[in-house]
């Protein structure tokens, strides 16, 4: 076998603030708004993905989570096209031993379970590009390219609090994630994510989204009027650390969405009763307090995502296990950061005054924001062997 | 005791197909948009209301199913005001031995559970208006004094098809309701009324649209955007007897409707998940027709209304006693129109292919659209016996 070049990288989740549902363009994976999201930190979240390039290959090959998959695949194909565009491009500053015609293997893995619904593909793509940009050598702006794998993928190339500018033009161009602030920049900032225990697959967020696109008269007023405002809004809120604007425009925001999913015909419920009894324990605690301490929202599917800081992090998670005893022979229900204890007030209880629902939640992860995608140097790390196949590990 | 002044009147539900969501003007009950509704046949579902009025009567007294009520709630006050403001401006042709500053006895039964929450009070308020304007000796347009009791009152002041014009002037004057199409007009259209055993009670309408007003920028939107237009569509697909493009119509509206209650904030929840599946049930029902033979809408509350043509009844009732299996040892699960049994092909329980929800409903109302408030002319049914007081069996 004649020298693989190799890379390995590790990429984040990242949940929408103000939602992206909708696209202009199908193919290029352009939005009807502009969106924003805070990054998670990997290292309760992440995919890592290796890419191997040879002489020896025979073709491209992927293989998720253990499993080969079809590489064919047209957004895989896109970011696989534009990365070597971009390659064949800077030629001249690149390595001079990289052949452009070698194929490629590509492996990834994600450190929490796919079925827990947490958006993997935004971190699998993010993670995609970034590996195949390594290897390839090609450098700069690359959210344009993940952006074609998975629209919110883009927003995974940045750490903290990230924006995607929809962008007007017709080739996309100008349709990319920037920065807004750094993971740094709010380091109270608390991220709860309660998984909750779904009954059935709901509908997929790209078909979802078409079929809202083409029927939904207020997701169309949402995008052109609304979301505008809120973005700046938001932006604004990101940066002063106002909780309590953040969290409000973070409420409204994720059930507009979901409002407009309801306005899709057919109508797209991924609210279950779990989430709702998540939405309203948390309007309850904050009435209690006479202030918005703790917010919500979800993405296509029950799982809640709660944003918290960090000195109410122990109350609030006492409440969610009183209203959703969980399982008592369950593994773990408080994975990632480590919480600590706290008691309850039979006030507090009360004035909450819902009818707790038994394992209607499975587990809690705990996180904050967190870094954009990162090089794994350690070579004992990456997935693939030296014949190119995934290790058995893997 | 002087001669006593006794009227009994009966007068029915209405299930909006358009639907009215949001006041303009508190006091006066003026809506931000116009809506459309179906009378309900009040062999199913009626309030009875007696009133009476006599020299000896010491003050205003109202009791509502069996129980006194307090007389000086603002919306009884306005109805008994603008009664007897027509009847003073009508004196010359009216009864010379009508004294108006004569008290009145109301009294008021449903002949349905109030726990079923089928918005009783437009029945309540239509028929008491209904039977004031008798005792007074009051004739002509009576919509716009229903509308000051409960809004959606106006609408069941006429039989079949109504709308709700909602009307420019701020004293209110014009937004009235008018037959649209007669009880007649669809003689093979069929309402079931879906009664869902519901945990808690949601929020009520009054305070619930006053949120989504203050709140909701889709509600605005649907409001002035949208609503206008789809009430050409309907009436028109109400007139051609059109089915399919009533039915469409008809669930889209109910869907963007609950979507401004999610857009509320706090978000409102109406739509429970046996309201869920019931909406899944039926769009899967109509897919596997490859037609639209059944529409459902849902007021404020997780109760679904269900129009079908008469010859789809049969079946369509099977399949919702398959997927929601009724208490084995409950009372009559249909009540009403009669039913004809139908069996259930494997085929169309494997094309809708849900869960089943044991209990999910309690029971079903078999009914169809029936005519406005009615004279009871049998002495023996009024409600108030000689003494002015509700009779025992009341």
């Amino acid at each position: 076998m004649d020298k693989t070049k190799i890379a390995t990288c590790t990429a984040p989740v990242n949940i929408a603030v103000i939602k992206y549902w909708g696209k202009r363009d199908e193919e290029l994976i352009l939005p009807i708004n502009s969106s924003l999201s805070v990054t998670l930190h990997q290292d309760q979240l992440k995919t890592t993905t290796t890419v191997a390039t040879s002489r020896s290959f025979q073709e491209d090959r992927i293989w998720l989570n253990g499993k080969e998959e079809d590489i064919t695949h047209p957004r895989l194909q896109s970011c696989l096209r534009e990365i070597r565009r971009l390659a064949r491009k800077r030629r001249n500053d690149s390595d001079p031993s990289l052949d452009l015609s070698h194929k490629v293997h590509i492996c990834s893995v994600n450190n929490f379970p796919t079925a827990a619904g947490l958006a993997s593909s935004a971190a699998g793509f993010a993670c995609l590009v970034y590996t195949l940009a390594r290897v390839f050598g090609v450098e700069g702006e690359l959210s344009g390219i993940a952006r074609q794998g998975s629209g919110s993928a883009c927003r995974s190339m940045y750490g903290g609090f990230v924006q995607w500018i929809m962008g007007q033009k017709d080739d996309g161009k100008d349709s990319i994630a920037q920065q807004v602030e750094p993971e740094t920049h709010w380091p109270e900032l608390r991220i709860l994510v309660l998984v909750a225990s779904a009954e059935r697959k709901p509908v997929g967020s790209t078909s979802g989204m078409q079929t809202s696109v083409q029927t939904s008269c207020l997701l169309k007023h949402r995008a052109e009027c609304v979301v505008p405002g809120r973005m700046v809004e938001m932006i604004e809120a990101v940066r002063r650390r106002d909780f309590a604007g953040f969290a409000e425009l973070t409420m409204k925001d994720s059930n507009q969405f979901h409002a407009t999913c309801l306005d899709t015909y057919p109508p797209i419920f991924y609210l279950n009763s779990v989430s709702q009894q998540v939405i309203n324990l948390v309007h309850r605690y904050n009435r209690h307090y006479g202030e918005t301490r703790v917010t919500y929202t979800f993405d296509a599917g029950p799982n809640a995502v709660i944003f918290i800081l960090q000195q109410h992090v122990p109350e609030f998670v006492q409440v969610v296990q009183h209203f959703f005893p969980p399982e008592t022979n369950g593994g773990q229900f408080i994975k990632g950061l480590p919480v600590k204890s706290a008691s309850l007030s039979g006030e507090l209880k009360q004035a909450i005054g819902l009818e707790p629902m038994p394992k209607g939640i499975s587990y809690i992860i705990s996180t904050k924001a967190g870094p954009g995608p990162r090089v794994v140097e350690d070579p004992a790390q990456h997935l693939l062997g030296s014949d190119g196949l995934p290790k058995e590990t893997v």
